[in-house]
């Protein structure tokens, strides 16, 4: 099991090691670190059903049997988790140095059987199912309560850090709520309390208003390029309808991401030769959060679920690893004018 | 000139675009940002110092003019600079959406004259040079006030994200003190008043006597693999004598740490295959910093400098992006273990 470990001086926590363990071999090749993946051999490709840990939970119009050929989407433990199912240990540590075990849960969603067709090649139909399915296994970890938040992301593209290339997103667990997401929920708070509404609603009229960031928008769904951004062509999916959990989201609604996510992400891919990318889904945590004074934080008034993408286009380097600032070299009007519209495919 | 905007929910600060500002087109080759090398020619070369702004500094043991060959470490402003100089501006903007000119400076310290010579490769005498000329940049940059935070970092190797393969350092100047620097003053802020002493010096007299994270210890320095490393073969280089300003290190220091450097350095050459790495010193702001209630931060009793040093191995992915944790596949113990000692030289 890995171990969290909590920096003695900032308080930033990391995972540590665990099955995904490696050994200063791993990383003598040139290229740094070794590839997970065999040639020619995929471990989520129909057939190969016996080299993941079992199956959690399969699509399978046709009722074939659990861990055998015949399903649309196939979610699986992963095989080498950053946290693990387990009891939930207290924290430990002498003095300035606190750790706790790895505790949680790291799911992998196999978005469909075909090792070449990517999210954005998915029809409308299979990604609505896999957005779904998303929701499902969220409400299913979050019933199990030790759990603080649920992160969904994706890597896609050896640069975005994915291993394998079979389109897989990631369901990961963890024991305490992250950093990041801790940010957005206390300064979404401190927003509400001043302007007396969910501060992303209120970002979302005035870039509505403004025209100039809004990559694309619809009944349901507003992507917008963000005000500071952090990465070039970075984009935000915000529901219109306030909503604080991604398991909230209605069938309708399901339907009109699918559409959404499938047009932005090919904007993406014809726009800028089909860059590697991560996205990831931030929502409400499944803890009571309370702030200094006790006060319990109001994150279903306050916070706003949503998508980041980020397409990996530049290096994160020393002065963003020194500082915590990023420095965008494309400006998000400047990226909102090239994905508001179709681009002829990529060649 | 760039742009400092800050996120409306989150705070974080971001400089956008300015005179690193590309087009789309710029991010359509694959492999994604376009190479600022021409294949063949070093704008940091002996010869070719007209292809850089014109120097701020140069060690020219003959006296050779300003922008000539003859210098043996040489520092211009980045041609391409982040921030650049120039009159303080008020954050402005509307509502939710704060911004402030891009103002600061950006330097780069070039090493050597000699391409191909990397920083491990120099001679202690000519190392020490080079950490001279960061202290006498940062006092100098210091004078001019209105600057809040110094960062000198370093990118070697193209997945570190240097753009020129000339060994150089960059130093950034920035008008706030940037969120990454702020959690480690709070941090250690906190710990000085609960236990009476500097967190760093604590952490130092720990670890050096359970001795498993401790890759080197010398007089003046004493290098460690953090408890909470984020990515695997983190190194942090932290003077034994308590100190919070890079600017006050010592004549016999500056050797000491020349001699660390080089030690280190090497041995994570010749440990994982010349791998790609960032380094950057951390050292307490020039801007008087206040708690929530107004007292002054005594950064000068709770802040140590230090310089970390990370290694290129792995990718930043989805869950580091969504949560802000880290996840490190060596423990540091093993790290410790492996960069403690000489190796081969790589092959």
């Amino acid at each position: 099991m890995s171990q969290l470990r909590k920096d003695p001086i900032c308080g930033r926590w990391v995972i540590i090691a665990g099955e995904r363990s490696k050994r200063p071999d791993d990383f003598r090749q040139p290229g740094g670190e070794r590839a997970a993946e065999t040639p020619g051999f995929c471990p989520f490709c129909p057939g190969n059903e016996t080299k993941t840990p079992p199956e959690v939970f399969a699509l399978r119009p046709g009722s074939s049997p659990a861990d055998s050929p015949g399903w649309q989407v196939r979610v699986v433990p992963n095989k080498f988790p950053a946290l693990s199912r387990g009891a939930p240990a207290p924290r430990t540590g002498e003095g300035l140095f606190v750790r706790m075990d790895g505790v949680g849960v790291h799911e992998v969603v196999i978005e469909t059987p075909d090792h070449g067709r990517e999210m954005s090649d998915l029809s409308l139909d299979q990604l609505k199912d896999v957005l779904r399915i998303y929701r499902e296994r969220i409400r299913s970890i979050e019933r199990e309560k030790q759990y603080r938040y649920i992160q969904v992301f994706k890597n896609k593209g050896r640069e975005a850090g994915a291993s394998l290339s079979h389109p897989h997103t990631q369901i990961v667990a963890t024991p305490i709520v992250p950093k990041r997401v801790k940010e957005e929920i206390y300064g979404a708070e401190r927003l509400l309390a001043k302007h007396g509404e969910c501060a992303f609603c209120l970002v979302l009229r005035h870039e509505t208003q403004r025209g100039e960031r809004v990559i694309l928008r619809n009944e349901h769904f507003c992507v917008l390029a963000p005000y500071a951004s952090r990465f070039p062509f970075e984009m935000r999916v915000n529901p219109v309808r306030h909503s604080a959990r991604y398991t909230d989201i209605a069938e309708d609604e399901l339907g009109s991401l699918a559409e959404t996510m499938k047009t932005v992400l090919t904007r993406l891919k014809n726009s800028l030769s089909d860059p590697p990318y991560n996205f990831l889904i931030h929502q409400a945590p499944n803890a009571r959060m309370t702030l200094n004074g006790g006060r319990v934080v109001s994150v279903d008034r306050s916070y706003h679920w949503h998508i980041e993408i980020i397409p990996v286009l530049t290096k994160v380097a020393g002065f963003e690893l020194g500082t915590g600032f990023y420095i965008n070299p494309v400006s998000p009007e400047i990226a909102a004018q090239t994905l508001s519209f179709e681009a002829p495919p990529a060649s």
